[in-house]
Protein backbone atom coordinates (compact mmCIF):
# COMPACT_ATOMS: atom_id res chain seq x y z
CA UNK A 1 0.00 0.00 0.00
CA UNK A 2 1.08 3.40 -0.93
CA UNK A 3 0.37 6.25 1.17
CA UNK A 4 -2.54 7.06 -0.01
CA UNK A 5 -3.97 3.55 0.51
CA UNK A 6 -3.84 2.37 -3.06
CA UNK A 7 -2.23 -0.91 -4.34
CA UNK A 8 -1.74 0.89 -7.20
CA UNK A 9 -2.11 3.87 -8.65
CA UNK A 10 -2.04 3.21 -11.97
CA UNK A 11 -3.64 -0.50 -13.16
CA UNK A 12 -2.90 -1.34 -16.56
CA UNK A 13 -5.37 -4.43 -17.92
CA UNK A 14 -4.25 -5.63 -21.41
CA UNK A 15 -7.46 -7.62 -22.45
CA UNK A 16 -10.69 -6.47 -20.97
CA UNK A 17 -12.46 -9.24 -21.44
CA UNK A 18 -13.58 -12.13 -19.04
CA UNK A 19 -10.89 -12.25 -16.69
CA UNK A 20 -9.87 -8.70 -17.11
CA UNK A 21 -13.24 -7.21 -17.17
CA UNK A 22 -13.63 -8.80 -13.68
CA UNK A 23 -10.68 -7.66 -12.74
CA UNK A 24 -11.24 -3.83 -13.31
CA UNK A 25 -15.05 -4.63 -12.03
CA UNK A 26 -13.49 -5.72 -8.76
CA UNK A 27 -10.93 -3.05 -8.77
CA UNK A 28 -13.04 -0.37 -9.18
CA UNK A 29 -15.38 -1.85 -6.41
CA UNK A 30 -12.91 -2.40 -3.96
CA UNK A 31 -11.75 1.50 -2.72
CA UNK A 32 -8.13 0.10 -2.00
CA UNK A 33 -7.16 -1.44 -4.96
CA UNK A 34 -6.43 0.98 -7.92
CA UNK A 35 -6.74 4.78 -8.33
CA UNK A 36 -6.98 4.18 -11.70
CA UNK A 37 -7.56 1.27 -13.93
CA UNK A 38 -6.75 1.67 -17.64
CA UNK A 39 -7.54 -0.78 -20.57
CA UNK A 40 -7.12 -1.56 -23.97
CA UNK A 41 -8.87 -4.27 -26.41
CA UNK A 42 -7.56 -5.47 -29.69
CA UNK A 43 -10.30 -4.23 -31.62
CA UNK A 44 -12.13 -1.20 -31.71
CA UNK A 45 -15.61 -2.50 -31.30
CA UNK A 46 -14.34 -4.27 -27.69
CA UNK A 47 -12.99 -0.70 -26.62
CA UNK A 48 -15.91 0.91 -27.80
CA UNK A 49 -17.88 -1.64 -25.83
CA UNK A 50 -15.92 -1.20 -22.49
CA UNK A 51 -16.20 2.47 -23.01
CA UNK A 52 -20.20 2.16 -22.91
CA UNK A 53 -20.31 -0.22 -19.96
CA UNK A 54 -17.55 2.00 -18.30
CA UNK A 55 -15.81 -0.32 -15.87
CA UNK A 56 -12.26 1.19 -16.78
CA UNK A 57 -11.49 4.38 -15.78
CA UNK A 58 -9.85 4.92 -19.03
CA UNK A 59 -9.51 3.00 -22.76
CA UNK A 60 -6.42 3.33 -24.62
CA UNK A 61 -5.72 2.60 -28.26
CA UNK A 62 -3.21 0.81 -28.22
CA UNK A 63 -1.23 -1.41 -25.68
CA UNK A 64 1.88 0.59 -25.90
CA UNK A 65 -0.31 3.71 -24.53
CA UNK A 66 -1.97 1.36 -22.41
CA UNK A 67 0.82 0.50 -20.16
CA UNK A 68 2.49 3.99 -20.20
CA UNK A 69 2.72 5.61 -16.69
CA UNK A 70 1.52 2.43 -15.52
CA UNK A 71 2.50 0.81 -11.90
CA UNK A 72 0.73 -2.26 -12.11
CA UNK A 73 -0.01 -4.39 -15.77
CA UNK A 74 -2.26 -7.49 -15.99
CA UNK A 75 -1.99 -9.48 -19.34
CA UNK A 76 -5.25 -11.07 -19.25
CA UNK A 77 -5.36 -12.16 -23.28
CA UNK A 78 -4.32 -15.79 -24.32
CA UNK A 79 -1.13 -17.11 -23.45
CA UNK A 80 -0.09 -18.07 -27.13
CA UNK A 81 -0.41 -14.08 -27.48
CA UNK A 82 2.37 -13.01 -24.88
CA UNK A 83 5.42 -12.94 -26.86
CA UNK A 84 3.74 -9.69 -29.52
CA UNK A 85 2.27 -7.97 -26.64
CA UNK A 86 5.31 -8.16 -24.87
CA UNK A 87 7.24 -7.01 -27.57
CA UNK A 88 5.47 -4.47 -28.11
CA UNK A 89 4.99 -3.07 -24.59
CA UNK A 90 8.38 -3.88 -22.97
CA UNK A 91 9.72 -0.45 -24.19
CA UNK A 92 7.12 1.55 -22.99
CA UNK A 93 6.75 -0.04 -19.62
CA UNK A 94 7.14 2.02 -16.38
CA UNK A 95 10.91 1.54 -14.31
CA UNK A 96 9.46 -0.65 -11.38
CA UNK A 97 6.07 -1.70 -12.48
CA UNK A 98 4.96 -5.19 -11.42
CA UNK A 99 3.96 -6.94 -14.50
CA UNK A 100 1.68 -9.87 -13.52
CA UNK A 101 -0.81 -12.31 -15.76
CA UNK A 102 -4.33 -14.40 -15.54
CA UNK A 103 -2.89 -17.11 -18.27
CA UNK A 104 -3.78 -20.61 -17.34
CA UNK A 105 -0.20 -21.96 -18.18
CA UNK A 106 2.79 -20.85 -16.94
CA UNK A 107 5.84 -22.41 -18.13
CA UNK A 108 4.75 -21.05 -21.87
CA UNK A 109 4.20 -17.19 -20.20
CA UNK A 110 7.86 -17.50 -18.46
CA UNK A 111 9.16 -18.61 -21.62
CA UNK A 112 7.71 -15.89 -23.65
CA UNK A 113 7.93 -13.08 -21.52
CA UNK A 114 11.26 -12.80 -19.85
CA UNK A 115 12.60 -11.99 -23.26
CA UNK A 116 11.02 -8.67 -23.09
CA UNK A 117 10.71 -7.70 -19.79
CA UNK A 118 12.77 -4.51 -19.17
CA UNK A 119 15.41 -3.93 -16.47
CA UNK A 120 13.85 -3.02 -13.26
CA UNK A 121 9.95 -4.26 -13.82
CA UNK A 122 9.34 -7.37 -12.12
CA UNK A 123 7.52 -10.16 -13.33
CA UNK A 124 5.21 -12.10 -11.48
CA UNK A 125 3.18 -15.00 -13.20
CA UNK A 126 -0.36 -15.89 -11.55
CA UNK A 127 -3.34 -17.72 -12.69
CA UNK A 128 -6.68 -17.00 -10.91
CA UNK A 129 -8.47 -20.52 -11.34
CA UNK A 130 -12.14 -18.97 -12.10
CA UNK A 131 -14.54 -18.79 -14.90
CA UNK A 132 -17.65 -19.26 -17.01
CA UNK A 133 -18.76 -20.20 -19.97
CA UNK A 134 -18.95 -16.49 -21.78
CA UNK A 135 -15.94 -14.27 -22.50
CA UNK A 136 -16.24 -10.80 -23.68
CA UNK A 137 -16.43 -7.27 -22.19
CA UNK A 138 -19.82 -7.89 -21.24
CA UNK A 139 -18.87 -11.16 -19.07
CA UNK A 140 -16.91 -9.78 -16.37
CA UNK A 141 -18.68 -9.57 -13.00
CA UNK A 142 -16.49 -8.27 -10.08
CA UNK A 143 -17.03 -11.54 -8.00
CA UNK A 144 -15.83 -13.74 -10.48
CA UNK A 145 -12.69 -14.44 -8.06
CA UNK A 146 -14.32 -14.47 -5.03
CA UNK A 147 -13.39 -18.35 -3.13
CA UNK A 148 -11.51 -19.39 -5.34
CA UNK A 149 -7.88 -20.23 -5.61
CA UNK A 150 -5.19 -18.43 -7.40
CA UNK A 151 -1.69 -19.89 -8.13
CA UNK A 152 1.16 -17.78 -8.37
CA UNK A 153 4.06 -18.84 -9.35
CA UNK A 154 7.23 -16.13 -8.60
CA UNK A 155 10.68 -17.07 -9.97
CA UNK A 156 13.70 -17.29 -7.59
CA UNK A 157 15.18 -14.22 -6.67
CA UNK A 158 11.69 -12.16 -7.82
CA UNK A 159 11.15 -8.61 -5.71
CA UNK A 160 9.37 -9.72 -2.76
CA UNK A 161 7.34 -6.15 -2.30
CA UNK A 162 6.08 -7.25 -5.83
CA UNK A 163 4.80 -10.76 -5.17
CA UNK A 164 3.53 -9.34 -1.78
CA UNK A 165 1.48 -6.68 -3.93
CA UNK A 166 0.32 -9.45 -6.73
CA UNK A 167 -0.70 -11.59 -3.66
CA UNK A 168 -2.32 -8.23 -2.30
CA UNK A 169 -4.27 -7.75 -5.55
CA UNK A 170 -5.48 -11.15 -5.64
CA UNK A 171 -6.66 -11.65 -2.03
CA UNK A 172 -8.77 -7.59 -2.68
CA UNK A 173 -10.51 -9.85 -5.01
CA UNK A 174 -11.42 -12.86 -2.72
CA UNK A 175 -9.03 -15.63 -3.55
CA UNK A 176 -7.34 -17.82 -2.16
CA UNK A 177 -3.22 -17.63 -3.05
CA UNK A 178 -1.04 -20.31 -3.44
CA UNK A 179 2.16 -20.44 -4.64
CA UNK A 180 4.42 -23.24 -6.46
CA UNK A 181 6.98 -23.07 -9.64
CA UNK A 182 5.37 -23.30 -12.99
CA UNK A 183 6.05 -26.38 -13.67
CA UNK A 184 3.85 -28.35 -10.89
CA UNK A 185 1.25 -25.65 -11.66
CA UNK A 186 1.06 -26.68 -15.38
CA UNK A 187 0.97 -30.51 -14.79
CA UNK A 188 -1.88 -30.17 -12.00
CA UNK A 189 -4.20 -27.47 -13.89
CA UNK A 190 -3.76 -30.16 -16.89
CA UNK A 191 -4.91 -32.75 -14.64
CA UNK A 192 -7.79 -30.70 -13.27
CA UNK A 193 -9.05 -28.19 -16.07
CA UNK A 194 -7.05 -28.69 -19.59
CA UNK A 195 -7.54 -32.56 -19.77
CA UNK A 196 -11.61 -32.37 -18.67
CA UNK A 197 -11.87 -29.40 -21.39
CA UNK A 198 -9.76 -31.84 -24.13
CA UNK A 199 -12.60 -34.50 -23.12
CA UNK A 200 -15.48 -32.30 -22.98
CA UNK A 201 -14.66 -30.66 -26.44
CA UNK A 202 -13.99 -34.18 -27.70
CA UNK A 203 -16.84 -36.28 -26.84
CA UNK A 204 -19.61 -33.01 -28.08
CA UNK A 205 -17.87 -33.86 -31.46
CA UNK A 206 -18.52 -38.07 -31.48
CA UNK A 207 -21.50 -37.64 -30.26
CA UNK A 208 -22.31 -35.34 -33.20
CA UNK A 209 -20.78 -37.74 -35.76
CA UNK A 210 -23.15 -40.74 -34.11
CA UNK A 211 -26.14 -37.92 -34.91
CA UNK A 212 -25.72 -37.77 -38.58
CA UNK A 213 -24.39 -41.53 -39.15
CA UNK A 214 -27.27 -43.24 -37.45
CA UNK A 215 -29.93 -40.02 -38.10
CA UNK A 216 -30.51 -40.31 -34.61
CA UNK A 217 -31.42 -37.18 -32.29
CA UNK A 218 -28.65 -38.07 -29.74
CA UNK A 219 -28.30 -34.64 -28.76
CA UNK A 220 -31.90 -34.61 -27.65
CA UNK A 221 -31.52 -36.69 -25.35
CA UNK A 222 -28.41 -35.17 -23.37
CA UNK A 223 -28.46 -36.83 -20.46
CA UNK A 224 -27.48 -34.45 -17.11
CA UNK A 225 -23.60 -36.65 -17.45
CA UNK A 226 -23.78 -34.97 -21.35
CA UNK A 227 -25.50 -31.13 -20.22
CA UNK A 228 -22.26 -31.30 -17.47
CA UNK A 229 -19.97 -31.98 -20.10
CA UNK A 230 -21.21 -29.47 -22.68
CA UNK A 231 -20.96 -26.28 -20.43
CA UNK A 232 -17.53 -26.34 -19.96
CA UNK A 233 -17.24 -27.18 -24.02
CA UNK A 234 -18.38 -24.07 -24.20
CA UNK A 235 -15.24 -21.98 -23.17
CA UNK A 236 -13.43 -19.28 -25.63
CA UNK A 237 -11.92 -20.77 -28.92
CA UNK A 238 -8.81 -18.80 -28.71
CA UNK A 239 -8.12 -19.09 -25.31
CA UNK A 240 -8.19 -22.81 -25.01
CA UNK A 241 -6.82 -23.51 -28.24
CA UNK A 242 -3.66 -21.48 -26.85
CA UNK A 243 -3.94 -23.72 -23.59
CA UNK A 244 -3.65 -26.81 -25.07
CA UNK A 245 -0.52 -25.40 -27.52
CA UNK A 246 1.10 -24.07 -24.82
CA UNK A 247 0.74 -26.78 -22.23
CA UNK A 248 1.39 -29.82 -24.86
CA UNK A 249 3.95 -32.33 -22.84
CA UNK A 250 1.60 -32.29 -19.16
CA UNK A 251 -2.07 -32.06 -20.86
CA UNK A 252 -0.47 -35.40 -23.66
CA UNK A 253 0.82 -36.90 -20.00
CA UNK A 254 -2.37 -36.70 -18.25
CA UNK A 255 -4.54 -37.89 -21.50
CA UNK A 256 -2.34 -40.93 -21.96
CA UNK A 257 -2.85 -41.71 -18.08
CA UNK A 258 -6.40 -41.06 -18.85
CA UNK A 259 -6.49 -43.12 -21.23
CA UNK A 260 -4.76 -46.13 -19.72
CA UNK A 261 -7.46 -46.12 -17.13
CA UNK A 262 -10.38 -45.87 -19.36
CA UNK A 263 -8.92 -49.19 -20.98
CA UNK A 264 -8.48 -50.68 -18.05
CA UNK A 265 -12.18 -50.01 -16.64
CA UNK A 266 -13.41 -50.99 -20.14
CA UNK A 267 -11.79 -54.80 -19.57
CA UNK A 268 -13.79 -54.97 -16.94
CA UNK A 269 -16.93 -54.12 -18.64
CA UNK A 270 -16.16 -56.45 -21.34
CA UNK A 271 -15.41 -59.43 -18.99
CA UNK A 272 -18.23 -59.15 -16.71
CA UNK A 273 -15.57 -57.90 -13.37
CA UNK A 274 -18.19 -56.37 -11.35
CA UNK A 275 -15.98 -55.94 -8.24
CA UNK A 276 -13.29 -53.37 -10.41
CA UNK A 277 -16.27 -51.70 -12.08
CA UNK A 278 -17.43 -51.07 -8.49
CA UNK A 279 -14.26 -49.92 -6.74
CA UNK A 280 -13.94 -47.59 -9.64
CA UNK A 281 -17.26 -45.46 -9.38
CA UNK A 282 -16.29 -45.88 -5.31
CA UNK A 283 -13.52 -44.09 -5.84
CA UNK A 284 -15.12 -41.58 -7.84
CA UNK A 285 -17.26 -40.81 -4.78
CA UNK A 286 -14.79 -40.78 -2.67
CA UNK A 287 -13.07 -37.90 -4.40
CA UNK A 288 -16.56 -35.91 -4.74
CA UNK A 289 -17.31 -36.44 -0.96
CA UNK A 290 -13.52 -34.72 -0.88
CA UNK A 291 -14.23 -31.64 -3.00
CA UNK A 292 -17.36 -31.00 -0.96
CA UNK A 293 -16.21 -31.12 2.51
CA UNK A 294 -12.88 -28.81 0.66
CA UNK A 295 -16.00 -26.77 -0.56
CA UNK A 296 -14.77 -26.76 -3.92
CA UNK A 297 -18.29 -28.03 -4.91
CA UNK B 1 -58.90 -43.32 -17.20
CA UNK B 2 -60.63 -45.87 -14.83
CA UNK B 3 -64.74 -44.69 -13.89
CA UNK B 4 -62.86 -43.23 -10.33
CA UNK B 5 -60.45 -41.23 -12.34
CA UNK B 6 -57.36 -42.86 -11.66
CA UNK B 7 -54.79 -44.53 -14.04
CA UNK B 8 -54.43 -47.54 -11.42
CA UNK B 9 -56.29 -48.20 -8.89
CA UNK B 10 -53.04 -49.69 -6.79
CA UNK B 11 -49.85 -48.76 -8.12
CA UNK B 12 -46.79 -50.98 -7.06
CA UNK B 13 -43.23 -49.23 -6.43
CA UNK B 14 -40.47 -51.99 -6.44
CA UNK B 15 -37.92 -50.10 -4.96
CA UNK B 16 -38.36 -46.67 -3.50
CA UNK B 17 -34.96 -45.10 -4.18
CA UNK B 18 -34.03 -42.00 -5.85
CA UNK B 19 -36.45 -43.12 -9.07
CA UNK B 20 -39.27 -44.80 -7.13
CA UNK B 21 -39.60 -42.53 -4.50
CA UNK B 22 -39.50 -39.51 -6.53
CA UNK B 23 -42.83 -41.85 -8.68
CA UNK B 24 -44.54 -42.47 -5.55
CA UNK B 25 -44.27 -38.85 -4.16
CA UNK B 26 -45.29 -37.87 -7.49
CA UNK B 27 -48.22 -39.90 -7.61
CA UNK B 28 -49.53 -39.23 -4.39
CA UNK B 29 -49.16 -35.51 -4.95
CA UNK B 30 -51.44 -35.39 -8.13
CA UNK B 31 -55.07 -36.65 -7.85
CA UNK B 32 -55.60 -39.17 -11.33
CA UNK B 33 -52.40 -41.28 -10.80
CA UNK B 34 -53.33 -43.87 -7.96
CA UNK B 35 -55.90 -44.04 -5.57
CA UNK B 36 -53.17 -46.48 -3.24
CA UNK B 37 -49.70 -46.71 -3.74
CA UNK B 38 -48.01 -49.29 -2.42
CA UNK B 39 -44.19 -49.65 -2.10
CA UNK B 40 -41.22 -52.73 -1.07
CA UNK B 41 -37.17 -52.29 -0.50
CA UNK B 42 -34.69 -54.97 0.31
CA UNK B 43 -33.76 -53.85 3.35
CA UNK B 44 -35.64 -53.57 6.60
CA UNK B 45 -34.37 -50.03 7.43
CA UNK B 46 -35.21 -48.86 3.75
CA UNK B 47 -38.52 -49.89 4.63
CA UNK B 48 -38.89 -48.85 8.18
CA UNK B 49 -37.36 -45.05 6.55
CA UNK B 50 -40.17 -45.37 3.37
CA UNK B 51 -42.44 -45.42 6.87
CA UNK B 52 -41.14 -42.53 8.71
CA UNK B 53 -41.32 -40.55 5.59
CA UNK B 54 -45.01 -41.38 4.40
CA UNK B 55 -44.63 -41.22 0.83
CA UNK B 56 -46.45 -44.78 0.41
CA UNK B 57 -49.59 -45.41 1.52
CA UNK B 58 -48.25 -49.13 2.38
CA UNK B 59 -45.27 -50.98 2.69
CA UNK B 60 -44.95 -54.62 2.16
CA UNK B 61 -41.90 -56.72 3.32
CA UNK B 62 -41.35 -58.50 0.09
CA UNK B 63 -41.39 -58.19 -3.60
CA UNK B 64 -44.33 -60.98 -3.56
CA UNK B 65 -46.61 -59.52 -1.26
CA UNK B 66 -46.15 -55.94 -2.79
CA UNK B 67 -47.05 -56.78 -6.46
CA UNK B 68 -50.50 -58.91 -5.18
CA UNK B 69 -53.54 -56.96 -6.32
CA UNK B 70 -51.51 -54.48 -8.06
CA UNK B 71 -52.95 -53.03 -11.55
CA UNK B 72 -49.83 -51.02 -11.92
CA UNK B 73 -45.92 -52.25 -11.24
CA UNK B 74 -42.83 -50.54 -11.64
CA UNK B 75 -39.45 -51.53 -11.09
CA UNK B 76 -36.98 -49.07 -10.07
CA UNK B 77 -33.89 -51.40 -9.05
CA UNK B 78 -31.02 -52.00 -10.45
CA UNK B 79 -31.14 -53.47 -13.71
CA UNK B 80 -29.10 -56.05 -12.89
CA UNK B 81 -31.57 -57.00 -10.21
CA UNK B 82 -34.25 -57.86 -12.78
CA UNK B 83 -34.31 -61.57 -13.37
CA UNK B 84 -34.09 -62.55 -9.67
CA UNK B 85 -36.87 -59.86 -8.64
CA UNK B 86 -39.08 -61.28 -11.99
CA UNK B 87 -38.95 -64.55 -10.41
CA UNK B 88 -40.65 -63.77 -7.89
CA UNK B 89 -43.17 -61.82 -8.23
CA UNK B 90 -43.85 -63.41 -11.37
CA UNK B 91 -45.71 -66.17 -10.58
CA UNK B 92 -47.93 -63.30 -8.00
CA UNK B 93 -49.04 -60.52 -10.36
CA UNK B 94 -52.73 -59.82 -10.86
CA UNK B 95 -53.93 -61.18 -14.48
CA UNK B 96 -54.37 -57.60 -16.72
CA UNK B 97 -51.77 -55.53 -14.63
CA UNK B 98 -49.05 -53.46 -16.43
CA UNK B 99 -45.61 -54.05 -15.82
CA UNK B 100 -42.99 -51.13 -16.52
CA UNK B 101 -39.86 -50.18 -15.41
CA UNK B 102 -37.44 -47.37 -15.09
CA UNK B 103 -34.18 -48.67 -16.03
CA UNK B 104 -31.37 -46.99 -17.80
CA UNK B 105 -30.72 -50.17 -20.17
CA UNK B 106 -33.52 -52.08 -22.54
CA UNK B 107 -31.99 -54.55 -24.41
CA UNK B 108 -31.19 -56.37 -20.60
CA UNK B 109 -34.17 -55.48 -19.24
CA UNK B 110 -36.32 -57.17 -22.46
CA UNK B 111 -33.86 -60.38 -22.04
CA UNK B 112 -34.54 -60.42 -18.52
CA UNK B 113 -37.70 -60.12 -17.97
CA UNK B 114 -39.88 -61.63 -20.37
CA UNK B 115 -38.92 -65.50 -19.28
CA UNK B 116 -40.55 -64.39 -16.19
CA UNK B 117 -43.56 -62.35 -17.76
CA UNK B 118 -46.62 -64.44 -16.79
CA UNK B 119 -49.26 -64.86 -19.32
CA UNK B 120 -52.00 -61.46 -19.60
CA UNK B 121 -49.54 -59.32 -17.98
CA UNK B 122 -48.25 -56.36 -20.12
CA UNK B 123 -44.87 -55.67 -20.39
CA UNK B 124 -43.97 -51.83 -21.08
CA UNK B 125 -39.95 -50.68 -20.64
CA UNK B 126 -39.78 -47.32 -19.93
CA UNK B 127 -36.67 -45.13 -19.06
CA UNK B 128 -37.25 -41.82 -16.98
CA UNK B 129 -34.02 -39.34 -18.05
CA UNK B 130 -33.46 -37.74 -15.02
CA UNK B 131 -31.60 -38.44 -12.11
CA UNK B 132 -29.35 -36.32 -9.08
CA UNK B 133 -26.14 -37.23 -7.82
CA UNK B 134 -28.03 -38.80 -4.59
CA UNK B 135 -29.96 -42.24 -3.91
CA UNK B 136 -31.95 -43.53 -1.43
CA UNK B 137 -35.62 -43.65 0.52
CA UNK B 138 -34.96 -39.41 0.94
CA UNK B 139 -33.39 -38.66 -1.90
CA UNK B 140 -36.99 -38.60 -4.34
CA UNK B 141 -38.80 -35.51 -4.89
CA UNK B 142 -42.14 -35.16 -6.77
CA UNK B 143 -41.17 -32.80 -9.51
CA UNK B 144 -37.82 -34.66 -10.89
CA UNK B 145 -39.28 -35.96 -13.64
CA UNK B 146 -40.51 -32.85 -14.87
CA UNK B 147 -39.67 -31.10 -17.73
CA UNK B 148 -37.31 -34.49 -18.64
CA UNK B 149 -37.73 -37.16 -22.18
CA UNK B 150 -38.96 -40.39 -20.50
CA UNK B 151 -37.84 -42.66 -23.72
CA UNK B 152 -40.43 -45.98 -23.83
CA UNK B 153 -39.47 -49.10 -25.67
CA UNK B 154 -42.65 -51.25 -26.03
CA UNK B 155 -42.13 -54.50 -28.27
CA UNK B 156 -44.19 -55.00 -31.09
CA UNK B 157 -47.67 -56.15 -30.29
CA UNK B 158 -47.74 -55.12 -27.21
CA UNK B 159 -51.46 -54.05 -25.19
CA UNK B 160 -52.11 -50.74 -26.87
CA UNK B 161 -53.93 -49.51 -23.63
CA UNK B 162 -51.34 -50.83 -21.59
CA UNK B 163 -48.55 -48.80 -23.47
CA UNK B 164 -50.87 -45.79 -23.48
CA UNK B 165 -51.10 -46.34 -19.60
CA UNK B 166 -47.67 -46.25 -19.32
CA UNK B 167 -47.58 -42.84 -21.43
CA UNK B 168 -50.11 -41.52 -19.05
CA UNK B 169 -47.91 -42.17 -15.96
CA UNK B 170 -44.90 -40.24 -17.33
CA UNK B 171 -46.99 -37.61 -18.77
CA UNK B 172 -48.69 -37.01 -15.09
CA UNK B 173 -45.02 -36.92 -13.77
CA UNK B 174 -44.30 -33.80 -16.10
CA UNK B 175 -42.30 -36.00 -18.78
CA UNK B 176 -42.05 -35.46 -22.69
CA UNK B 177 -42.80 -39.44 -23.85
CA UNK B 178 -40.71 -40.68 -26.62
CA UNK B 179 -40.67 -44.29 -28.30
CA UNK B 180 -37.69 -46.13 -29.85
CA UNK B 181 -36.89 -49.85 -30.16
CA UNK B 182 -34.29 -51.32 -27.18
CA UNK B 183 -31.29 -51.19 -29.43
CA UNK B 184 -31.76 -47.91 -30.44
CA UNK B 185 -32.06 -46.89 -26.87
CA UNK B 186 -29.29 -48.56 -25.70
CA UNK B 187 -26.81 -47.15 -28.39
CA UNK B 188 -28.11 -43.46 -27.74
CA UNK B 189 -27.86 -43.40 -24.06
CA UNK B 190 -24.01 -45.26 -24.00
CA UNK B 191 -23.19 -42.35 -25.94
CA UNK B 192 -24.80 -39.63 -23.83
CA UNK B 193 -25.22 -40.70 -20.39
CA UNK B 194 -23.29 -44.13 -19.93
CA UNK B 195 -19.88 -43.11 -21.44
CA UNK B 196 -19.87 -39.48 -19.88
CA UNK B 197 -20.27 -41.58 -16.61
CA UNK B 198 -17.38 -44.02 -17.19
CA UNK B 199 -15.09 -41.20 -18.32
CA UNK B 200 -16.59 -39.10 -14.78
CA UNK B 201 -15.43 -42.07 -13.30
CA UNK B 202 -12.46 -42.68 -14.40
CA UNK B 203 -10.75 -39.32 -14.33
CA UNK B 204 -11.63 -38.76 -10.57
CA UNK B 205 -9.05 -41.88 -10.27
CA UNK B 206 -6.51 -40.71 -12.48
CA UNK B 207 -6.58 -37.70 -10.70
CA UNK B 208 -6.60 -39.17 -7.36
CA UNK B 209 -3.38 -41.23 -8.77
CA UNK B 210 -1.48 -38.06 -9.70
CA UNK B 211 -2.03 -36.46 -6.28
CA UNK B 212 -0.75 -39.87 -4.12
CA UNK B 213 2.30 -40.01 -7.22
CA UNK B 214 2.96 -36.57 -7.08
CA UNK B 215 2.42 -35.83 -3.05
CA UNK B 216 0.89 -32.25 -4.82
CA UNK B 217 -2.98 -31.33 -3.77
CA UNK B 218 -4.28 -31.81 -6.87
CA UNK B 219 -7.90 -32.56 -5.90
CA UNK B 220 -7.53 -28.78 -4.27
CA UNK B 221 -7.32 -27.26 -7.12
CA UNK B 222 -10.36 -28.50 -9.10
CA UNK B 223 -11.30 -26.28 -11.19
CA UNK B 224 -14.40 -25.87 -12.67
CA UNK B 225 -13.60 -28.41 -15.56
CA UNK B 226 -13.11 -31.09 -12.77
CA UNK B 227 -15.39 -30.13 -10.71
CA UNK B 228 -18.43 -30.80 -13.62
CA UNK B 229 -17.20 -34.44 -14.31
CA UNK B 230 -17.25 -35.29 -10.32
CA UNK B 231 -20.98 -34.34 -9.66
CA UNK B 232 -21.79 -36.84 -11.85
CA UNK B 233 -19.30 -39.05 -10.68
CA UNK B 234 -21.41 -39.44 -7.31
CA UNK B 235 -23.91 -41.66 -8.64
CA UNK B 236 -24.94 -44.86 -6.95
CA UNK B 237 -22.62 -47.56 -7.21
CA UNK B 238 -24.72 -50.55 -7.43
CA UNK B 239 -27.16 -48.66 -10.48
CA UNK B 240 -24.22 -47.54 -12.49
CA UNK B 241 -22.26 -51.41 -12.23
CA UNK B 242 -25.71 -52.90 -13.38
CA UNK B 243 -25.56 -50.35 -15.98
CA UNK B 244 -21.97 -50.66 -17.96
CA UNK B 245 -22.34 -54.62 -17.57
CA UNK B 246 -25.87 -54.89 -19.13
CA UNK B 247 -25.30 -52.16 -21.76
CA UNK B 248 -21.48 -53.29 -22.74
CA UNK B 249 -21.78 -53.59 -26.47
CA UNK B 250 -23.02 -49.72 -27.03
CA UNK B 251 -20.90 -48.75 -24.15
CA UNK B 252 -17.60 -50.00 -25.41
CA UNK B 253 -18.17 -49.24 -29.06
CA UNK B 254 -18.60 -45.65 -27.77
CA UNK B 255 -15.76 -45.77 -25.77
CA UNK B 256 -14.02 -46.84 -28.72
CA UNK B 257 -15.44 -43.85 -30.90
CA UNK B 258 -14.25 -41.10 -28.36
CA UNK B 259 -11.16 -42.91 -27.71
CA UNK B 260 -10.32 -42.42 -31.42
CA UNK B 261 -11.96 -38.45 -31.53
CA UNK B 262 -9.65 -37.96 -28.84
CA UNK B 263 -6.52 -39.45 -30.06
CA UNK B 264 -7.10 -37.44 -33.60
CA UNK B 265 -6.82 -34.44 -30.63
CA UNK B 266 -4.73 -35.05 -28.82
CA UNK B 267 -2.35 -35.49 -32.33
CA UNK B 268 -3.55 -32.07 -33.34
CA UNK B 269 -1.75 -30.80 -30.30
CA UNK B 270 1.34 -32.94 -30.36
CA UNK B 271 1.88 -31.39 -33.99
CA UNK B 272 0.68 -27.59 -33.29
CA UNK B 273 -2.61 -27.39 -35.78
CA UNK B 274 -4.35 -24.87 -34.56
CA UNK B 275 -7.15 -24.93 -36.83
CA UNK B 276 -7.80 -28.95 -36.05
CA UNK B 277 -7.97 -27.73 -32.66
CA UNK B 278 -10.19 -24.37 -33.13
CA UNK B 279 -12.34 -26.71 -35.05
CA UNK B 280 -13.04 -28.99 -32.36
CA UNK B 281 -13.28 -26.46 -29.79
CA UNK B 282 -15.95 -24.43 -31.94
CA UNK B 283 -17.92 -27.88 -32.32
CA UNK B 284 -18.36 -28.07 -28.69
CA UNK B 285 -19.90 -24.57 -28.54
CA UNK B 286 -22.40 -25.22 -31.28
CA UNK B 287 -23.35 -28.68 -29.33
CA UNK B 288 -24.03 -26.45 -26.34
CA UNK B 289 -25.75 -23.75 -27.96
CA UNK B 290 -28.15 -26.44 -29.54
CA UNK B 291 -28.39 -27.65 -26.41
CA UNK B 292 -29.40 -24.48 -24.49
CA UNK B 293 -32.23 -23.50 -27.75
CA UNK B 294 -33.50 -27.09 -27.02
CA UNK B 295 -33.59 -26.06 -23.22
CA UNK B 296 -31.63 -28.97 -22.14
CA UNK B 297 -28.99 -27.14 -20.49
Amino acid sequence: MNTQGFLFERLCIIGPGLIGGSIARMARAHGGVARHVVTTANTEASRARVRELGFADSVADTPEEAVQGADGVVLCIPVGAYAGVMSRIGPHMAPGAVLTDAGSTKGSVVRDVLPHLPAGVHFVPAHPMAGTEFSGPDAGFPSLFEGRYCIMTPLPGTDASAVAKVRALWEAAGSMVETMDPATHDKVVAMVSHLPHLIAFTICGTADDLAEETREAVLKFAASGFRDFTRIAASDVAMWRDVFLNNREALLEMLARFTEDSHALARAVRYGQADFIEDRIRRGRKIRRGLIERKQA
